[in-house]
């Protein structure tokens, strides 16, 4: 693997005219894409769009395409995870929506209580989970992410998983562990963050009961962007919402004294939808109109492939925590350093960004729409030379900030 | 009352140069603030900032001040309710927000399940609680907004209420209702979705234990804007929060698995927090700075004043639904009419904006800071011509709209 292997690479990306929609930050090397996805002219014509016409149009912008706005974005967002409209709805954080997940999956398994969540699960999982229990008379079990499935028992109702560890970057086989889970009698909730948008994802397909995911990562909503919530059509009858509001509600200019939930994953609307970060981040979802899914994952694979090799061969001292096979990892490659944060924030000092996780692991996201193999290469050559010369020991690397 | 009176008050309202801040909806009255409050120059800049700083900095906006966003957001709001910033998040939805509140509320009265509710209620209120009911062993009570108190009983944990009703305007006593609550061993929650920004409201003084709020009302943030959530410094040792997430935890950057929450409101916090909408509403605030709450809910009395004095003037066979009495009042009046709905549209044709609500009222708000005595008597005028003329019955203002 070498720079012209990356330039060859580059010239035969079917996706590479993607790439001219997104503004990077500037001349750096953005492999942080699985933390923050980047800017897109489009997402700010979008809220201009908005902002517009609420000056304009005041109260009357509900009438002119506001309330259709929620359905506007799932509609953008269905085929990437394979789903039906019905299937899906954009609300809330991602957080919220684990709550909502969590608890109609419990509801799917009345005489169950047991949810079994991974120990390297990604924190606020299990935050959600154990707010949940608390509230309700569910229990928590707590397995390590390489064996949960020898946890499930006759009293597991619910499994929480990553698809994709945020800290590993490594893969479950999302069919045949829904598979597992489904003998053993209980459902799953998949956290979906870090493969939608960069992976060939197809949910029905999979036979997956309920699942959520991140609009801000490999979705490019920008930061804090409505999140997302999938709910299998086979649950449709009996899905049980907690979280109840007027935009949930099959009739909310009714305003009905009773609750009657709106059809499908509509019912996990609660309040009124915000509309600046919506047409932000449905402006976002546009680049993905017409993609190919197995293009997309084809391209996250190549990208983490030359940047394992390129590591392997210019930083051979280093630790590659992240899969080799392909089909078990998801954008995003880890690691491991001693001393990783001094590392990444070095590697930033010379416009390479990625992030670091605690205590010891480098992290990089290969975002298929806007990385380029010839970005891969360049940034092992920084890292390369970082490690050769010692050059990201200094006092000002080794300086903590705020959000690392 | 008459045209010239209107001028001079006018002329002598301490807030009327706010009013240039807004931007209202071209030539129109604009009497529909308490439904989608209008736009400000300073909100397009706050989102512009933000959307600059993402496609300049990518992930570092995070170390620019977006992970500060929330609590500066909240440091602008916690002065219109009274609030200490520990007591204020500014976060989801009012929905969500009416969630965690009612079982924050029923976590300080373990011993007691029910939670008592206004039969009037805006409905997502009554949505809120079914969820809670169905989540938990609790069980709810509907009473009569006037005769809430005689529901109470040994067994009452929590009583919801809006502060200001969103369909009559008419205004509880905020400290006599709290204090007959705590009487009754009970908590308070009220919703201040109706009252912030139009009303002087004092929390800590009413001895209130949680309230919610809206912020795209009389707060101006914007369709769907970030809602808040009060929880009165008294109860911070103890304060519940089931919708878990990692913005709620003490360290958020930690990665802990385990659940510690952030200290006072900020627990109510749970996923990344939504920076371009944040920005927005943090940028809708500015117009509060320095405000004198008192001056402010002068001016609201003065405004529905004087619309309820033309309109007895004017209108003479339209009833007056709201309170005469300022005090019993908020920002709102609603007229009764059997054609409210034809009445509306055929306002709105004539520029003048207000809104329906099922079946016979029709809803006119009157934001503080930028509705002048002048709109109203134009507006008066306008509703006077159209029933004297049966001008609005014609078909096109019978044909109903998707959002009323």
């Amino acid at each position: 693997m070498d720079r012209d292997r990356c330039t060859e690479l580059d010239a035969d990306d079917p996706l590479a005219d993607r790439r001219a929609r997104f503004r990077l930050p500037g001349e750096r090397i953005y492999l942080d894409g699985n933390s923050l996805g980047a800017f897109q002219d489009a997402v700010l014509e979008a809220v201009l769009g908005a902002a517009g016409t609420w000056r304009r149009d005041a109260i009357a912008g509900w009438n002119a395409g506001w309330v259709e706005l929620p359905s506007a974005a799932a509609g953008r967002l269905a085929p990437l995870i394979g789903a039906h409209l019905s299937e899906v709805a954009v609300v809330d954080s991602t957080s919220a929506n684990l709550f909502k997940a969590v608890v109609a999956g419990l509801a799917l398994r009345p005489q169950r209580r047991r949810i079994v969540v991974a120990e390297e699960e990604f924190p606020t999982d299990r935050y959600v989970v154990s707010g949940i229990a608390e509230l309700t008379a569910a229990e928590i079990a707590v397995a390590p992410r390489a064996s949960v499935e020898d946890a499930l028992d006759p009293h597991t109702a619910v499994v929480l998983l990553s698809h994709v560890d945020y800290r590993t970057g490594d893969r479950l086989e999302l069919e045949e562990v829904t598979a597992r889970v489904h003998a053993a009698g209980a459902v799953i909730v998949w956290d979906l963050s870090h493969s939608v948008g960069a992976l060939a994802l197809d949910l029905p397909r999979a036979d997956v009961d309920l699942a959520v995911g991140c609009s801000y990562k490999f979705l490019n909503g920008g930061p804090g962007a409505p999140a997302w919530i999938y709910a299998s059509r086979t649950h449709h009858d009996e899905l049980a919402t907690a979280l109840r509001g007027w935009f949930g509600h099959a009739e909310p200019f009714e305003f009905a004294p009773d609750y009657v939930p709106a059809p499908g994953a509509q019912r996990f609307h609660n309040g009124t939808p915000p509309i600046l970060s919506l047409a932000a981040l449905h402006g976002a979802l546009e680049v993905f109109e017409s993609l190919d899914l197995r293009a997309l994952e084809a391209k996250t694979a190549s990208l983490t492939d030359v940047f394992i090799r390129l590591v392997d061969q210019r930083c051979p001292d280093v630790e590659v925590v992240t899969p080799r096979d392909p089909a078990r990892r998801g954008a995003q490659v880890s690691l491991r350093h001693e001393h990783a944060h001094a590392l990444i924030r070095a590697l930033a000092a010379r416009g390479v960004i990625g992030d670091h996780r605690p205590p010891d692991l480098l992290r990089f996201g290969f975002a298929p729409l806007y990385v380029r193999h010839v970005d891969v290469y360049n940034a092992v050559e920084v890292l390369a030379d970082l490690l050769e010369t010692d050059a990201w020991d200094r006092p000002e690397f080794h300086a903590r900030e705020r959000v690392p």
